[in-house]
């Protein structure tokens, strides 16, 4: 079962109360990438990068079995750099720079390899680009999930909302889902949501777990309690890639499946913020998720018998 | 299996985003009684009341198999009067007025006939207060828990650390935790705890749910995601009267029955955030509470084995 996977592919640096990095790899696209292909290949990813991207991170990408026809190499620029510094609480950060280089060009279209995908992963990204890859999908995929952000809300809310119509499953955070909506209560924000398109929708909460919402049903994951979160840079896009890949790993997009899905994306999710970027993800084995996972049971299993 | 209440009985004046009361009942004994008596009897509660405290209230606790030898009326003096505005968060609030009342003058005494209980709960009270009590017991009860605040750290930390050498099981929010240990992070403050006293550390986090820590072990109870929090007051009081209620009705305080206990104590706070004050805890059936916790079920279970 492929899986498409629609974002950007970076150089991001980061400051954290515990250290600081140069350029590092990142966008939103490779850590779907690298937290999708632990389950499931060909991962089939649609990019752009400039003339600094690293060839060894794309060859080790390939070599997990992410298909590159997709992504664009431009010869005479950058590739999209992100600055920022978090806060002690991890949650929020300020953005240092922002320096948009090839992304200004993206212009993401389907290669004819990657049509027939029943799997198709829309990084946060400028809503009518998000759109342009659905509509370049000759057959329907079986699911489509979408990332946004509040900078899309403010500055394209009609483009956000007409894209929304097209799409399975919205991720968002919690403030995103209130700014979305009008609602400061989650449930309601919620059950608004739930009408502007997406049957699914998934709130991430970072140290405070996840939520899961359908029709009248909702399922809440834990986050795992960490002694340190080192770095949250790209925690989100793990999470998405470690759901999608199981749920086309399983081939079941039923709700049952995406409450285990979700426990998945939040097992690789705790292990991106381990070290800075992706290089925690670089390193773990198939018996380090299976341990992470068996974590999350412990975590969350009671018995109930008693009462 | 006798369990002892030690804490406030008093009046509290509410105002939050959704409404305002006058005065009504409130005080951290009278939300452990109402919570623990629907799985404990007797609750052999300590505490002190003024001159305008409502006797069907106290009718009402009896009923429910709360005995009161341990509350102590002043005839000419009013009971403790708090009154508070809550932000749209619901998570912070101002302090309107603090009158101390009759609290001023408590002292707190073991009625013979509670001698010998298995279970004391030592609601948010002066540490000194609350290790008279302990003091008092002449065989020491098999679980002693213990809830505190910020504004005693602030002001008695010495008393209250050395009231936590005698306790099995500290409450207390996360910013608290942070407070008694230094430690930014939850897990680290955690461990810290873990070597003042207590053997167990609970570590509620309101909308986000509760965390239990014992040894190397941790759970994560979810709370349940609600539409709307209509009055967050005593919430943390009716969990540790559920959680409190569950073990004593089970006579069984391992670390395993704990986790089901602090699944009790979430579904009994989250009656009690329904209405103001206790109304709600005053109304639920049997059949509520099962109902309730059968929620919590469906809300964390997952299916691992397709992973």
């Amino acid at each position: 079962m492929a899986l498409i996977v629609v974002g950007t592919m970076a150089y991001d640096a980061i400051e954290t109360p515990f250290g600081k990095t140069d350029k590092i790899v990142g966008g939103s696209a490779t850590y779907v990438a690298y937290a999708a292909s632990n389950f499931v290949t060909p991962v089939q990813q649609i990019s752009i990068v400039g003339n600094d991207f690293d060839e060894a991170i794309m060859a080790d990408l390939k070599a997990r079995g992410v298909m590159t026809e997709g992504v664009v190499r431009v010869k005479d620029k950058p590739s999209f750099f992100w600055s920022g510094r978090y806060h002690m609480d991890m949650n929020s950060r300020d953005t240092l720079v922002t320096d948009l280089n090839v992304l200004a060009d993206f212009d993401p279209h389907v290669p004819e390899a990657y049509q027939g995908a029943d799997f198709l992963m829309l990084g946060n990204l400028m809503p009518k680009l998000q759109m342009q890859v659905i509509d370049e999908m000759r057959v329907r995929p079986k699911l489509i999930v979408l990332d946004t952000m509040n900078f899309w809300m403010d500055i394209a809310m009609d483009d956000l909302k007409a894209v929304l119509k097209k799409v399975d499953v919205l991720m968002v955070n919690d403030s995103e889902a209130r700014q979305l909506t009008g609602e400061y209560s989650i449930v309601k924000a919620a059950k608004t949501i739930l009408t502007m398109g997406p049957k699914y929708l998934i709130i991430k909460k970072g140290e405070h777990g996840a939520l899961l919402f359908h029709e009248n049903h909702v399922f809440y994951a834990p986050a795992l309690p960490l002694e340190d979160v080192f770095d949250p840079t790209g925690a989100g896009d793990t999470f998405a890639g470690g759901f999608m890949g199981h749920l086309a790993k399983t081939k079941d997009i039923s709700f049952n499946n995406m409450k285990t899905a979700i426990i998945v994306g939040s097992a690789m999710a705790s292990f991106c913020v381990e070290k800075f970027g992706p290089e925690r993800l670089q390193e773990i084995t198939r018996a380090d998720i299976d341990n992470r996972i068996q974590e999350f049971v412990n975590l969350v299993q009671f018995d109930i018998d008693l009462v």
